[in-house]
């Protein structure tokens, strides 16, 4: 299934949507677009450009052309949606339940009975959004990290209602797309990477509200630390490591105490306009108002960091066969839709 | 006095011990290790073989040779730290209070004048170390990560009584060594790194005991999203970014109440022996035991991921001479000890 190219319909092409479009058309799936802004074609194709280049840098322009050439754009919604050889309905749209419950309800309607509906959301779990749908089992949020056709994580979490099938279907598609899809098994307010994520950010806001560091000095501390640790082993690996010989049980048990006071003397600051106002004011003053060229520079380290990484681990399984394999997350072949799989170019 | 090559005296020459003799040699200062366990020579030039290999690739082994050669063994502490000459002693000793307040207070009545002493310890304050000293301010925490000659973060935390510009002539020292030294103002359980790296873990805990993803699973989600993205922006210029226009404000108070649901929905986790036991399982199931060769392929990652982040740092830095520079932290220069600073090799 991994290696068919696949129809896929995309609601709401903003920038995550035209990320996924990029990743999709470079894996030789067809995308389909719905957008109900006027200027959607215009908005697509530039960004499809910009991404594109730095997904596959060593693409001719030519054939970067003849990819986004390749996107069409629907004009009617449920027209689109009853295309019989859609796999795929991938929605963008607004985090609004309301709006998520109705267009599931009304796309089941109309769409293959075969095509899964994926949702981008961060906030609306699978459960609410199916709610009005006769098989809510079609419906699995399949969360990316921001961009998705950079960063690998794919968080799969179907709702209460599940087909173990589908889910697994849906795990080999985005793995032929390179990414890293995790089986998330009960719906957790933020799943797992954001939850993460906030936590960390909750205890950097508690250090700045105390005076202990600046917000400038929070990110050195992460980017110089923390973070490239962090994009090679998670915690578990690393204290694994940590532990020698003894391993995790071994680091847990030794540093217990330590771990437990720094718990214990955790904060839980008031998000109040205040706090906002200091870490916003420290942010600001260490960067800058945000500007354009920020997210290039990202996404050309960000890329650049993965190929980095995937290069020595490939490097690594060769030489040493004996050991568990890593997963490899860039190794992007773009193939040509409806060709075979083995024809990749330039 | 960054350029300046220095005398530097180690104690306690461990893994982190060796790892600080490296980064100093790499940078041509001159090293003197106080030990006393009894194989201290042959472990010290077996780890600093291994580490300069990481560390200089490019350097031809009788270069190596040479470099791991200048290591002075010290038999005696106190004469060891009468030594004149001397600039810093670095303590890599047990985390045991009253070791760490003798041997200050001890230190102290031999040392020359001038040279500041630096702590390694993760846990044990300089306010509290630094108890029987005349003064206090001689001694500073310079806690790194692991291992130091690879990591650029150095968390510099003086204790209650400090001399502003001791702290300031220390972090010019470290960021001459290539690191990044942070200036934490307040003394705080875990310092900066470890403790927002313990409170990740307690919600990571949590989600592995309510069963939500695996210790495996949650190694994934980070190793593919927040650790790459943490590599390359901290979280507040993340979310900066993430806020779009509207910057760091606009982010925190449009997703306040998403944050605050996560906040409020997370775990502290007893660390029972239940708990360790399986997510150490779960951990040790998915890695297997440690093994000697997980650490040379981490250092290897680590310098390649370093590398990379820097060069394109770089190269943005020379597009775009109107945004703040970043801060390059591994741009080795090796120097001969004693010679011009700019001589370097090979």
């Amino acid at each position: 299934m991994a290696d068919k190219s696949k129809n896929i319909l995309i609601i709401g092409a903003g920038t995550i949507g035209a990320s996924w479009a990029a990743l999709f058309l470079a894996f030789g799936h067809s995308v389909h677009i719905y957008d109900i802004r006027k200027d959607v074609q215009d908005f697509v194709h530039d960004e499809l450009q910009l991404m594109l280049k730095t997904l596959l840098p060593e693409l001719s322009d030519s054939r970067r052309n003849v990819l986004v050439g390749r996107v069409m754009y629907e004009l009617r919604l449920e027209e689109a949606a009853a295309n019989p050889t859609l796999s795929l309905i991938q929605d963008n749209g607004p985090e609004n339940i309301e709006y998520k419950q109705t267009l599931w309800a009304n796309i089941e309607k109309v769409a293959p009975k075969e095509a899964t509906f994926i949702s981008s959301t961060s906030t609306i779990t699978a459960t609410i959004q199916s709610k009005f749908m006769q098989d809510p089992t079609r419906l699995i949020v399949a969360h990316p990290f921001n961009p998705p056709h950079l960063l690998p994580l794919v968080e799969i979490v179907p709702g209460e209602h599940r087909d173990e099938s589908r889910v697994e279907a849906l795990m080999d598609f985005f793995k032929g797309c390179d990414r890293e899809p995790v089986y998330v098994r009960k719906e957790t307010e933020g799943f797992i990477g954001n939850r993460l994520a906030f936590l960390l950010l909750r205890e950097s806001l508690h250090l700045v509200e105390q005076g202990v560091v600046s917000a400038e000095d929070i990110d050195k501390v992460v980017t110089s630390s923390l973070g490239i640790r962090w994009s090679i082993d998670g915690p578990f690996r690393s204290y694994h490591m940590g532990g020698g010989r003894g391993g995790l049980k071994h680091f847990l048990t030794h540093l217990g105490p330590a771990i437990g006071s720094v718990w214990k003397s955790a904060g839980t600051p008031d998000l109040s306009p205040e706090l906002i106002e200091t870490a916003a004011n420290q942010t600001h003053e260490a960067y800058g108002s945000v500007k354009d060229e920020m997210f290039e520079q990202r996404d050309r380290l960000t890329r650049e960091v993965l190929k980095m990484r995937d290069e020595t681990r490939r490097e690594h399984e060769e030489l040493t066969h004996d050991t568990k394999p890593f997963i490899f997350c860039t190794s992007i072949k773009v193939r040509e839709g409806g060709t075979s799989p083995e024809s990749a170019y330039p």
